[in-house]
């Protein structure tokens, strides 16, 4: 493909856009009509969204369109997970400049279509403008397949904590990235590419789990939500941790102690969640602490002792 | 409240925006977890997404904030409704520059959450993130209380065209402010905050509507897209529109035909549907012309002719 968007122009674009997206059996009705129409069969939705602006939660140089779309879908859709739910649809707004390679939307989709097929989701909706900041908005939907939503609010003192997926892996990749390397790249893959245990979240939903959400901000921070929204008080041990040699040795390499990126780095999308203890867990997760009642602050700790979470994001704090 | 956004920090801001959102019975879990949980009654869900972008699709100068909320939550309540689908829920992703005071959003979500009402629905989540631009991202959901969806691709042969909900007010607003007026009010306002006629998308699906869209892009745009999705021709009458003596006023002042705005005119939300001729409709609804075989272009026609639709919009083709 050749052009710009602004060359395309906007009914062109958004017919190249949907023109390769397949459908799936909840997909009553796909893009082109005033709305989507999808099956919810469990007679309730789970929806959420995000909004990611170029700059500030990716940037062009170090990722491609591709996996801006692999990553930017992944987000949504394990927070869709992380409430039990299996993902069934996602809607894509964009801003787009009318300077940009027409390629770059395009591949974007493709990206967000082959996210949305791993977890077994289908693209339905979605509006293109133009605008000067690239900029994609993306609304998740689930179906809870007739079980409890598993809320942050619901652990209880004596549950345990346990965690599956990757941890540190993307804030180690984005340490390599910012120090303007681009290896080792299992590390930077993960940075680009997260891969979120999507099954995870209604398999844990089914174990018993008492409480779940999936790790954006950093564990310690997203277990602090646990904390506070469950009152109660979470305690980690870090001999729990595995952090992988690699990691380590990058740790040394730009003098981070590893182990920050594992509690407080986000963006891997592990499924973190709390479940009563007489629960026998698949292989795949870690136990890695325990509930306790609510004393004060902090509500997280590691090895007795608060952590710094350094990682914790506000977007409007950072300068 | 007085300050920045910048200076209440995102997690201060989403407080302020979530802490005076009501819920509705369709509201099973609303903002501050992973996901929303939303009833879905009818076992499908209806869903759409718009993306407005400051400069392009609201002027702070022309419009409050409140303002900006209703018509951005209108132009997605309008959607579903003109799926024949009641609205059930809306999600936000807002970006705002750090500077902007904090007031600024929260009208905004007061605008939204008063329009939700309006339509019957509930803001169940969004996200918030520091950005240049104000972008206002937004996704409704809703529910077909086991009716059809109403399509752009049923219109038949023999079917008339009826419309309900105003036609060229906003239109006209916008002439009158692009101008440098304020008045006349009612027009101005019409711009500034749309009036969807919410309950007769539901009600033409039940009357047996064949097709619908509401009027965003214009009327002739739009009925261009229920042309072309039912493969039929659709023919207009002039006569058959009510142009207000006050909008052939600012009509004359501006050295415009009101009846491009009449026919032109997107943003009113005016909902547009095609009806089996024996269907016997409520008074609010017009007939403006009928539905004809397909025979090449053009696809809709005013009197027998080709209409310029100089209105139609395309957000990458203007300069």
């Amino acid at each position: 493909m050749k052009g710009t968007v602004g060359e395309l122009g906007e009914f062109g674009l958004i017919r190249e856009l949907t023109a390769r997206l397949p459908s799936t059996p909840a997909v009553e009705l796909g893009p082109g009509d005033d709305a989507a129409v999808v099956a919810a069969p469990d007679q309730r939705v789970v929806a959420t969204t995000d909004i990611l602006l170029e700059g500030r939660h990716f940037r062009r140089d170090w990722s491609t369109a591709y996996d801006v779309g692999r990553k930017a879908a992944a987000q949504n859709l394990a927070d869709v997970a992380a409430m039990g739910a299996v993902p069934t649809a996602l809607l894509l707004g964009l801003v787009v400049p009318a300077d940009l390679p027409a390629t770059w939307p395009v591949e974007l989709m493709d990206g967000i279509r082959d996210e949305c097929h791993v977890a077994g989701a289908a693209v339905v909706g979605g509006d293109v403008v133009r605008g000067d900041v690239i900029t994609v908005a993306i609304t998740a939907l689930g179906d809870l397949r007739g079980k409890d939503a598993v809320t942050r609010s619901g652990a209880k003192p004596g549950d345990v904590v346990a965690v599956t997926g990757w941890l540190g892996w993307s804030a180690a990749g984005h340490a390599v990235l910012s120090r303007g390397f681009r290896s080792p790249r299992a590390f930077v893959e993960a940075h680009r590419r997260p891969e979120p245990p999507y099954h995870a979240g209604p398999a844990a939903a089914e174990l018993g789990a008492t409480s779940m959400t999936d790790v954006s901000d950093g564990l310690v921070a997203d277990l602090g939500h646990i904390a506070e929204a469950s009152e109660v008080r979470i305690d980690l041990k870090a001999a729990d941790f595995d952090v992988p040699a690699q990691m380590s040795d990058i740790g040394q390499a730009v003098g981070v102690d590893p182990l920050q990126w594992v509690l407080s780095g986000g963006e891997d999308h592990a499924i973190v969640a709390t479940f009563p203890p007489e629960v026998k867990l698949p292989a795949r997760w870690r136990v890695i602490g325990e509930v306790g009642r609510a004393g004060g602050k902090p509500q997280v700790t590691v090895d007795g002792a608060p952590w710094d979470t350094a990682g914790g994001w506000d977007h409007f704090g950072e300068q």
